[in-house]
């Protein structure tokens, strides 16, 4: 079973956090979902942490996870942090492949979709 | 003349900044442009700022400018900063009509985007 694990910083206002998980539930939503499981992970300061949601994909039945980083800036978060996170799970899940896609602000759609919703 | 300026936090990380930039260039580069000039902007820690990249918007021969908040969140940045900054042109450009839209992750068509990426 495919899960998919969409990471976002993490705020201490709760509200941010909410939209993240809201996030995840319109991904949910999505017609021809390839993903069983979709849940919302975070880098720091809200729950649960990377290695933690990781661990509830697993126990979901997942043995393939697809972690995308909601970042919009290619920075240390991006290149380091979350595949360090990730590199704690997979240590000791070495039976559950995980792989990091590329960030929203690398995203070829995303101009197209900044027009769409300028153009209101 | 319609402008359309994109706003992000700005970084320390001038590589974040100039990630920005090429982003405002990918969507000059979209077919159909309803924009004569696109520019991008900072709240904070890079150039221009708001205030000054709306100058430029108006330098350009703007007579409608459309902000767009290039944010993930809905919080203070989003709903207190970017009003105040175009709040300070405005002011004194009151001949240039200045309109804010949604930011980028209230987009409706965000969830469909993850879902592009995570294809692969």
């Amino acid at each position: 079973m495919r899960a998919l694990l969409i990471v976002a910083h993490g705020s201490r206002r709760d509200e941010s956090n909410a939209e993240v998980r809201r996030l995840a539930a319109a991904v949910a939503a999505q017609p021809n979902m390839p993903f069983a499981d979709i849940r919302a992970a975070f880098l720091e300061l809200a729950e649960p942490s990377i290695p933690d949601g990781l661990v509830q994909c697993a126990q979901a039945g997942a043995t393939e996870v697809v972690v995308f980083p909601y970042f919009l800036a290619a920075g240390r978060h991006v290149a380091t942090d979350i595949p360090e996170e990730v590199a704690k799970f997979t240590a000791i899940h070495p039976d559950v492949s995980v792989t990091i896609t590329r960030h929203l602000g690398e995203s070829a759609a995303l101009p197209g979709m900044i027009m769409e919703v300028v153009r209101g």
